[in-house]
């Protein structure tokens, strides 16, 4: 008897996507024909995907000026339907996550610890929303529709070699879906960029899965003290919850928030963390920081903006820096990750706010701009409890 | 028979200063009146004193609104006169350093490794031109005379406790003098802050004594390309013999530099290091670094002004940070830096281009401001060869 991947393998595949046909626009859940993968190409049974803000930022923001029709959608898992010539690594029911930044193995990045950049398969695709050869594998009755990083808002997706992870096929694909993005950020920022040290002190400005991520890993490392700063009133109770000991809402201050983070740990955090994607944010996280060695790790994706910073304190020791994907290299470091998650070494249940059918996304996106949610994780092709 | 030393302690000492009397003004050499020290405060015979450019930047900055008159000069060295209370290991006779940073060993900045700030003994009198009480040591016919930092450009000075390093007297004071900032500063941006690896390719911004410290260290430290950037055109053979491997005066280039260098490397440098104090130097180095990891470092000083840097370039994994005095802390490092020197791990003689008698400090600041010099030492009390 034949799956239903064998049955599909090498043709074009007549599917579920929800398609963003204009910038702040509705998602249409419609038919999209999806290609079969070519050489180095790998296609993909999307079975769960949560939302990221990511995903919104370049969706409404206009500026950008990228292309529609378009797939959004990134943080996802899925099994794998086919592959295209050259790999053999991955075959047919294999367990995967679609990551968005990919690893060659082959360029000067990928052959240095420091970085988890490729140079061959980056996030380029942001600008083009097409593959490596300028084509899309999506369409709409001919038509073609752009790509957004893995586009795993779509039943099927079609994704290079370099940006797929296998994983551990016990590990539930409902949960770990959460380590294609947000909550790997959130630690590695932790454990790679900063490399908290016990005793420490932090501040994290935004509290949605990223800010939180930071938390709960600061708070298994150890942090002294964990600062919490939002704008979003309910996020006070939320971040105490995960592991925040003193919380700000800087619209309730009378004076600023780096102020008052400084007069409350005697001169300034040893690290603060943008989850934002606001320049402003991102200022007001460095004047947070200690002099001397106080480091800012910015999280938050801002476009093109620039951020201004007061050469004085970086002469007296303070750093800025910043991080994707938390620094984990996707294909050498991510399944350890989803391991480590298997040993119960940290949580992602704890994130997952929302479970709803695909279908629902419109409702799944409005759960995100109102700030009710975490991760809402959307089912494809199964009942959701 | 008593020696001069002993004649003077616990008086007012009488004895030239080069006094500054206004913003940009000439050096008046004249009598000044130096007060014995108080406790915890040591009165240093200066033998010799280097100028540097922040002696120039706050001498000729009135936006700093500081107080005049003034007497300039923080890298030096000299032999103890006189201590007062509550010091027990120096003594009349001593050889030391008077440096601008300060540690007292006892503070939350003393006490880490990460920083060698210190929150007693900083650069505070920067602004009030004081010491602690509120008073000068410094007066001429009873009118007080501001500090700035060591006040070095006087025969006698007196300098805290904290600031004062003691060096091994063999050393000859008139080349560690230099050890009293801008060299030092260069070393250990290379050692303790970029903590620079062999094969690395850096840029430097500012071919000075601090810049040509970071490129000679950097070539020690088997830097692969060194790449030196500066608008004074006789800086191209200056560099090419400190260890520049390819020079670019940004003025006779028909695109920025930072393209320039992009191309060269093959993306930009593992580090840059920004050695002239202008918030658009700094932001041109950020632009010449490797993604991934490539790193900024400030070693110029901007007062006020802020960069502004591109969040974009921090996502993908570049730094900026900064160092005063190379990350050295002055009591706990300096001294195995001047056995270093002694043992020949690196040269001063180097950086030194001209010796001059103290009483021509108006010609020193001259060649200075000409950009015709590195390091001018002056000479008290003694012939010049």
């Amino acid at each position: 008897m034949e799956t239903v991947e064998e049955i599909t393998v090498g043709k074009v595949i007549t599917c579920k996507a929800a398609v963003a046909w204009e910038p702040k626009g509705k998602f249409i859940v419609q038919d999209v024909q999806v290609d079969p993968p070519l050489a180095m190409e790998v296609r993909i049974k999307v079975t769960h995907t949560s939302l990221c803000r990511s995903d919104l930022f370049f969706w409404t923001n206009e500026a950008l000026g990228h292309t529609f029709p378009r797939i959004f959608g990134h943080e996802a898992a899925g099994i794998v339907e086919s592959v295209g010539e050259g790999i053999d690594d991955l075959k047919p029911g294999d367990h995967v996550l679609p990551v968005f930044t990919g690893e060659c193995k082959e360029c000067k990045y990928c052959a240095s610890p420091k970085t988890n950049l490729c140079s061959k398969f980056g996030t380029e695709s942001l600008a083009t929303g097409m593959k490596g050869d300028g084509k899309s594998r999506f369409s709409v009755n001919g038509k073609p529709v752009s790509r957004f990083l893995g586009s795993t808002f779509s039943e099927y997706t079609v994704v290079e070699y370099p940006y797929v992870v296998k994983i551990n096929p016990v590990a539930p694909l409902d949960k770990v879906c959460l380590l294609g993005c947000g909550v790997t950020a959130g630690i590695g920022a932790v454990r790679r960029i900063a490399q908290l040290e016990p005793g420490a002190t932090i501040a994290v400005f935004g509290l949605g899965t990223v800010g939180l991520s930071v938390v709960k890993e600061a708070q298994r490392r150890g942090a002294s003290r964990i600062i919490g700063v939002d704008i979003n009133i309910n996020k006070a109770a939320e971040g105490n919850f995960f592991g925040v000991t003193d919380f700000f809402n800087p619209d309730n201050l009378d004076k600023p928030v780096e102020e008052v983070i400084k007069e409350l740990t005697g001169g300034g955090v040893d690290y603060a963390f943008e989850c934002v994607g606001n320049p402003k944010v991102m200022a007001t996280a460095f004047a947070s920081c200690q002099d001397g060695w106080g480091t800012t790790i910015v999280l938050g994706v801002a476009g093109p903006a620039t951020v201004s910073i007061p050469t004085r304190s970086l002469l007296t020791g303070r750093c800025m820096k910043g991080t994707l994907y938390g620094g984990y290299k996707p294909k050498t470091d991510v399944p350890a990750l989803v391991e480590q998650y298997l040993h119960k070494d940290f949580d992602v249940e704890e994130f997952i706010t929302h479970n709803l059918p695909f279908s629902r996304i419109n409702d799944a996106f409005k759960l995100l701009q109102a700030g009710e949610c975490l991760r809402t994780v959307l089912h494809y092709n199964e009942t959701v409890n």
